[in-house]
């Protein structure tokens, strides 16, 4: 299992991708990790961070690659004009079956753009989008699309259902994911236009569709798959990172009025700390591409180590279980 | 001023409702309540709850109304077969100048739906909406719409920005409230075919437009007015609920954990109290409809008592401040 990572991806600098990179192989003996980035440069890094670790080392290498996309550059320009940036050269590595997947921590869109300039989408997809994990009070769910595509047809959406579907029955060990439609309402009928005729498709469908579901059920974990076009699904994702930020800030305004909340606050530090574990993205694994002829997983940007290493061990988890195959067989079924 | 308050809406039973209403006359001495529903039940209940308070129950008075429309009735299907339903006799009040506004904590889609059928719409407007505050850390933001237009155009969404805009600067006084537009990316030309459209047509207008803002920007409190069509409304507002309702069930299961976190939790209950008043929506007086020809205010089914009152205190001020005389007169001036 050969990992491309894009050791320039990130907000937090080169050291993450690296330590990630340490801690995947130190983990999965099977594993092998491709940096990819300037070589002088993450050549130094990995050694100093490696510390004489003779396996990690070996089972570590870095590709070459002299140009950075950076969270501002426009993605789609951006992949047409740094040819030799970290991302592209990691998919060309797919391409060329010298890796097996891709994360990468850099722009989202550009990821998601380099992925399908290079790979391609796979056979009967229209458009490849993003999915997420989000933790809820049982198991995670998985929301797709969360941002790749913001003017969605019917059809678009049923093949997030059917990708979803696929990659979360495999990465979860699941037997029939049920699939949840993303509305303001429980009622068939409720919803906009788009909606409204996915929730037909979904139904005629073979898929485990369970109906709609509300935005408060989305942290329920009644459901294992929820749908919904990109625009509504990155609302719903960064408003509950904005919601959780703001929540904790007021809430730790209120206890440091007092000596005796302040103290309390120490008393339950570790409780708050298992549940920062619980509803922390890095996890999770990071957010699988799913629609490309390939395997590529987009982090955070604010990823760490643990964020990339988790990033790392679903990518292979991808490759391994063949969610490619499972995707377009289903799409053959249910074609048929 | 006299507000209209639907005493058989909400989940809780009319007993919220009076005790909301004893509390607003209680606070306010200009203020009559007129209890709409079925008289001989609501007259006994405002009895036993008004305990011998003469002031009171000289200010509120009883109107009879023999229908209800719950929870699950079909908005449009319901407003026109139960004419004696107590939000069509609440808003009839309006219409024949008995009552000043309306306050309801029932189905809000009939609610919607009654209003703009006894008062219709304000001159200008094509679709009305409802419009919400949101807590952050910094000044309550106003949310529009949250989930009376799924479907929207950018005209519409450029109404919701001029009527929260009037709204918001007469209820909190502000001077020129600062207008975002709900959207993935900051930047111009990010988002879907709506919001880029909206985009064009806000910045041409006097308003205060200050660009896109993104779904972790809602709880920052760095502007007064967000737009968005309602289905994203209503979904930024339920997965909100969803995950503080679930964040706080995750906690407390870590919490339970250890009596060391146990004990501490003892202590910061003062400090996660004034968390959750500030956070929570019955604290800011419910959704007013905007752009029907009358006031409306729209209440969360689980209102408590002080949720009715702080509702009642906002429809009078809206009343007060001519909130509706002021969209008529923005939306002139922006035309002209």
């Amino acid at each position: 299992m050969r990992i491309a990572l894009d050791a320039m991806g990130g907000d937090r600098g080169s050291e993450m991708a690296i330590q990630g990179a340490l801690a995947a192989v130190r983990d999965r003996k099977d594993l092998n990790v491709i940096l990819v980035g300037p070589r002088t440069i993450i050549e130094q890094q990995l050694v100093e961070h490696a510390g004489g670790n003779h396996d990690a080392l070996g089972r570590i290498s870095v590709h070459h690659a002299s140009e950075v996309i950076t969270m501002d550059d426009s993605p789609v320009e951006a992949v047409r004009k740094k040819k030799e940036a970290t991302i592209m050269v990691g998919f060309d590595l797919v391409k060329k079956n010298l890796a097996d997947a891709v994360v990468s921590a850099g722009n989202s869109g550009a990821t998601m753009a380099a992925a399908v300039r290079k790979l391609g989408r796979l056979s009967g997809i229209s458009r490849p989008g993003i999915a997420s994990f989000f933790p809820t009070l049982k198991k995670p769910v998985m929301l797709m699309d969360i941002g790749a595509n913001v003017d969605c047809r019917p059809q678009h959406l049923y093949q997030f259902a059917v990708m979803a579907s696929s990659c979360s029955r495999l990465l979860l060990n699941l037997d029939h994911p049920r699939i949840g439609l993303l509305s303001i309402g429980e009622e068939i009928g409720k919803g906009n236009a788009l909606v409204k005729d996915t929730y037909e498709l979904l139904k005629q469908s073979p898929l485990n569709f369970i109906g709609n579901v509300e935005g408060r059920d989305v942290y329920r974990g009644d459901v294992d798959v929820i749908v919904c076009d990109g625009f509504v699904g990155n609302i719903a994702l960064k408003i509950s990172e904005g919601l959780a930020d703001a929540a904790m800030q007021m809430l730790k305004r209120e206890i440091m009025k007092t000596w005796r909340a302040k103290l309390g606050y120490l008393l339950i530090r570790q409780a708050v700390n298992g549940f920062k574990k619980q509803v922390d993205y890095a996890e999770y694994g990071g957010a699988p591409l799913l629609g490309i002829n390939g395997t590529g997983i987009i982090c955070h940007g604010a990823s760490n180590s643990i964020a990339i290493r988790n990033a790392i061990e679903v990518a292979s988890n991808m490759v391994h279980n063949r969610v490619n195959d499972a995707i377009i067989q289903a799409l053959g079924e249910y074609a048929a």
